[in-house]
């Protein structure tokens, strides 16, 4: 695994803007057929894992690659600090609730990993406790796949720290984005260099289900790279509309 | 593993009955203290697991052993057939949701073991399936102990085809009792074989957390067992009421 700082974030140079634009858009609308079908056939679930430090993008990544989906075959969950009651058991029992069913899309907006990425860095959790939700995770991702035929994408949105602080500045300004803005966002910034260690850290030990670097300094290339992931290996599932068979006629 | 057929379904013989009740007698008294010692401190959580043939006397169990704590700090689920939103799931995620929180005893009326004893009897599930069940429901136990500190009890109530027939014809014939007859029970228990070959396969494969096989055929021994093992081990936890903080005072 390389070092986070060694990999771009942002798009090859050669890439025209918006001829990658026309691509999403073909591909957003490729995938609302195959959303339909996963639906219809309901034998696959579809799990979409989005990580990334305060303003890399998730939210724009929801809105903009899974929001033109029929909102009937998809679902959000945003996890937030944890509550009294999401405390009192181990951490997966308030994600596996949310495991998605067959013939949905289940959009996690942060994750099962926060509690090996926020909680080690404010020293939460020590690296003992760490390595043992490694292989929890590990072992919940592979009952999700092998035991509900789960497919998971997880996603890193990759940006730059100088695209962060241009973010926050946005957010003190622009009033529309004003509401995002949070005080302690800029003391999470502040330790870049250890998130980056815990980072590389999941993607070393929680990697049975790769992930997928997003460079994520321009919207753009993001919302293209994630879509044209998730589309081409929703293609390949070769999925069917059920027949009506013959005894129901 | 020795074969279920060679273990005992009777307490033995030496035991005087009315002796062993006054010291269950003693120990559900015994356990009602640990309970709220649990509760109070909130440090563990407690699972009992319940497997057995129909009319093996699990609901008996619950009812005595369990029936005198408060109920605030006792819960019970009991697994049916699963529904259809469950059947889109993977088999654990239906049963992740009741595990217990830190203070609280969760009794589970049959388990995820169904999915490795009734659907195989049934030819539902193949080997190849029950291997990896096996292996996520070990996975699984071992997050609940890991994870949340949850303290683990399972518990097949072993009887004998002649009492379970013999419990059957009660249903029949004691009105109190009738309530409980049901037609498939028979056929169920005509596959008596095929259920010691699965309960014996999972006991040889799902021994991470050991089972605990209760001679059932008396219920006043079943109930000694059970409070006994419970109660022994929850004394061995050297809980602790918690004090007022200072700051607190």
């Amino acid at each position: 695994m390389s070092r986070l700082s060694d990999i771009s974030t942002k798009a090859p140079k050669e890439l025209d803007k918006e001829k990658i634009k026309g691509e999403t858009a073909k591909l957003v609308k490729r995938f609302d057929e195959l959303q339909y079908l996963l639906y219809a056939e309901s034998k696959h679930a579809v799990l979409v894992i989005l990580q990334g430090l305060d303003a890399s993008g998730k939210d724009g990544v929801i809105n903009k690659v899974f929001g033109q989906l029929n909102p009937q075959g998809v679902q959000v969950t945003s996890f937030k600090a944890p509550t009294e009651e999401e405390l009192k058991h181990d951490f997966l029992w308030r994600i596996h609730r949310h495991a998605p069913e067959k013939g949905m899309i289940q959009i996690f907006n942060r994750s099962q990993y926060e509690d090996v990425l926020v909680t080690r860095v404010h020293g939460w959790c020590d690296d003992e406790t760490a390595n043992k939700r490694f292989e929890a995770i590990n072992h919940f991702e592979q009952l999700l796949t092998v035991h509900n035929n789960t497919m998971v994408f997880k996603f890193y949105l990759h940006i730059s720290p100088e695209e962060q602080q241009a973010r926050f500045k946005e957010r003190l300004e622009d009033p529309r984005k004003m509401w995002k803005y949070n005080k302690r966002d800029f003391e999470e910034a502040a330790m870049w260099e250890k998130y980056m260690k815990v980072y590389e850290d999941v993607f070393q030990n929680c990697n049975v289900l790769p992930w997928t670097i997003v460079p994520a300094d321009q919207n753009w290339y993001k919302e293209y790279v994630i879509a044209k992931e998730v589309v081409e290996a929703l293609t390949k599932l070769d999925m069917k509309y059920p027949q009506i068979k013959e005894e129901a006629r």
